[in-house]
């Protein structure tokens, strides 16, 4: 191992790739499996993803000489497409290892995201109480709390000691990320209370699990929001939540690991939505996998919608032909407007929609947003135009009245851009539309109409016409 | 506790706060502090910020009513302009209690913000081994992964038995997220293995550290960054990492908690460059809690520089000022033009600065990036030009050489802008900027440009002037 202080996993996969594709190359398989078991499972998955790519096939035959185990932590890490590759192609007995080893978690994952004839061909052998219990989670919505959820939990009893319960852990001895916490459940399946792994570890043999079982804590709806969930982690720091149905029935648990991958998915789903990407995929997938196509019909639709915008905007320009064909230099100043009502428009909108999704600005922080925005807008315009006035009058010579139709019009604009950028993400979230979704296109064919029946109404008021 | 469906603490917070203003307007201090107390540490914060927003005073008083032990976990959830107001308010007594009891993480986090002159005033009175071990971590750079470990950790001895280290876990007793991994040194405190608590659990009391603990494993650098940090935690779905100096001993661990503070952080920053928005201030604040002068300054830097920018355009645009005052249709097409080359630039600058950050795309995929977005440019500039041809010729009635200029700009100007808005992210990477914040700027300036030159290019050739 390499103790140097640049170290970096990046570079050290990259020299392994290297290495395994030489090794390939020469059909030394067995030592390129040797030079992969050095990784971890998420290298191993993202290496042969690369081989995959570059030399096809390669990828499952290295893929099938993994030790057993390491090939069901490797498989669950692998993108959904090389899932499939590897599931037409290996053998019904090792689908059926790789499906049975897998965490309940991950299965469910896998099979939501396979197409039905694999997933039918993988139920039938799976004995009948799993299969329905499989058929439930696959039920949940996509993106709720029950499709996160894994029913492998640790249950202890109120009356046990912990001495008692410490041996319960020992037997049914599970993956390191469910274990930590451990649940209560009366006779009804209601959960009653949680206890950490390490207030069992510090406590004594003979205490009551009732003595020292938390009655007050945080759980979740099956049916919450995904988003609700990662929140309420992120804002307590926990480890793992109890999720449970209507009666307050434990059904099943979601831990830290799975919530860092939905934090990562939303972020790329607000990032893209904010920039006018559309995902109509519910299956995840990478930017390099997605066809050509695909892309076209994710980005086209903002687009064409905005289309419609321009078409309002033109026709409001198309009015003011004759005052353009008379006094063309007013087109020069047009970009600078109409890009800075937009861009000082989504400054506003980012800050507040971020505030929205941290949990910092609620509805009811409406006036105050306004108020902020409203002075923040007076004083960027003021400044903008100040130095606006001084570049088209003095620099570039221009008569005094253009300067202040560019001038008056960018205060009255920026001004106009902050208080509508900052209202649109909350008047979404009171409407229960994602305020990342619908913020950029409003504002954008909002402020550019607005902007141009200003310039141009300005311009016939300072230059007489 | 309400075992309802819609359950959602948003609602309770909202309740518990009318209540206890009500209270507190009463001057019942004490019923308040028992109604706050039915909360998590993290709500009292909230709750408690909330009160200082509207009473200002009060939520001093009721914080000083709190227990002990929660008033330390309440003070490590405020925000550091809450905790300066208390520092300054309540007694040293107190202000002693709370710093010898916080997280040695948190300890640190909140020296960081804090004056100096109240630093210095609790530095004073800390033991002197201490104060030094705080001075270390103090000095670690504000993003780097030693500004985020604690050194809260477990130590065992590969020689212990698994008995003896749970006897010895039990003795040190500590917080639940930093007990279920503990570490293994040699004699020169170097990292030598990891070992989880799972593990211990359900191994035999008589077996020996050095027959179970990984000697496989991830670690960091103290100096690495903490987006390099936060992804892999991301990637392997760890718990807690252990972070190393230099010499590969072991300084602290980072625990996930942390961690998903930071990718909160780092993904505002993200979002807020990418939109034009630069924090000067390394404190982090909320919104609301900006004040309007800082939020100019940190909004007016990317306006001004795309001022320079449309300076650029206007000129551009000037020199075609005949041309436009002969044919001022010509200008009712402008916005939509220059509206879709930023639009569609940023589309594909978003997909490529997310890439970058989930790690999927790396710079040696700069001409599958690029090969991916001339070909969907060229599919959505079709699309778009024939849409618009139709409108442009068939709807509007404007001559078809207008429509023409129209619909080849159209074409030309959105794949340069994919791939532009590709390309800068790389390019940006490659230079080691932070892809996020030059890609809009960028995009914006050098497309406006590009998008009038060749649109006035294309209606000299068809118009024939």
């Amino acid at each position: 191992m390499n103790h140097n202080n640049s170290y970096d996993f990046e570079t050290i996969r990259e020299e392994a790739l290297q290495n395994i594709l030489e090794l390939l190359d020469d059909k030394k398989y067995f030592k390129a499996r040797d030079e992969i078991l050095k990784l971890n499972a998420p290298d191993i998955a993202d290496i042969l993803d690369e081989i995959e790519q570059e030399e096809g096939e390669q990828a499952v035959i290295l893929f099938r000489l993994l030790p057993k185990d390491i090939s069901v932590d490797v498989f669950a890490e692998l993108s959904s497409d090389d899932q499939i590759k590897i599931v037409n192609i290996i053998t019904d007995k090792e689908l059926d290892y790789i499906i049975k080893e897998l965490d309940f978690d991950d299965k469910i994952d896998i099979l939501e995201e396979l197409p039905a004839n694999v997933v039918d061909k993988i139920l039938e052998k799976t004995p009948k109480n799993e299969r329905k219990m499989i058929n439930t989670f696959l039920n949940y919505p996509d993106t709720s709390a029950g499709s996160l959820m894994t029913p492998d939990y640790i249950s202890l009893q109120k009356d046990w000691t912990v001495e008692r319960a410490m041996r319960h852990i020992k037997e049914v001895g599970m993956d390191a990320e469910t274990i930590y916490t451990c649940y209560v459940k009366d006779a009804g399946r209601k959960l009653i209370g949680i206890v950490s792994l390490s207030t069992l570890v510090v406590s004594d043999d003979n205490t009551k699990i009732k003595d020292i079982m938390r009655t007050e804590y945080v759980y979740e709806s099956v049916y919450n929001d995904q988003e609700v969930v990662a929140s309420d982690f992120v804002k307590y720091g926990f480890l793992a939540l109890p999720i449970v149905d209507n009666e307050h029935r434990l059904v099943g648990i979601v831990t830290v690991d799975d919530i860092l991958d939905v934090i990562e998915e939303e972020t790329t789903e607000d990032f893209e939505r904010m920039n006018g990407v559309l995902d109509f995929d519910t299956v995840e997938r990478d930017y390099l996998d997605i066809s050509v196509l695909r892309h076209v019909m994710n980005r086209l639709p903002w687009l064409v919608i905005l289309m419609v915008s321009y078409v309002v905007t033109g026709s409001v320009i198309s009015k003011y032909e004759i005052l353009i064909s008379d006094q063309s230099s007013l087109v020069v100043y047009m970009p600078m407007l109409m890009g800075t009502a937009g861009n000082t428009g989504s400054q506003a909108a980012t800050l507040v929609i971020r505030g929205i999704a941290t949990g910092e600005i609620l509805t009811k922080d409406v006036f105050r947003v306004l108020s902020k925005e409203f002075r923040v807008g007076a004083v960027i315009g003021i400044v903008l135009s100040v130095l606006n006035f001084f570049r088209i009058w003095l620099l570039e010579g221009q008569p005094s009245s253009i300067a202040f139709t560019v001038c008056v019009s960018m205060l009255a604009i920026v001004i106009f851009a902050k208080v509508l950028g900052s209202m649109i993400p909350l008047i979404a979230k009171t409407c229960k539309i994602d305020p990342a979704l619908i913020a950029n296109p409003a504002i954008s064919s909002i402020s550019d109409t607005v902007t141009c029946m200003t310039y141009f109404t300005m311009a016939a008021i300072f230059l007489g016409v």
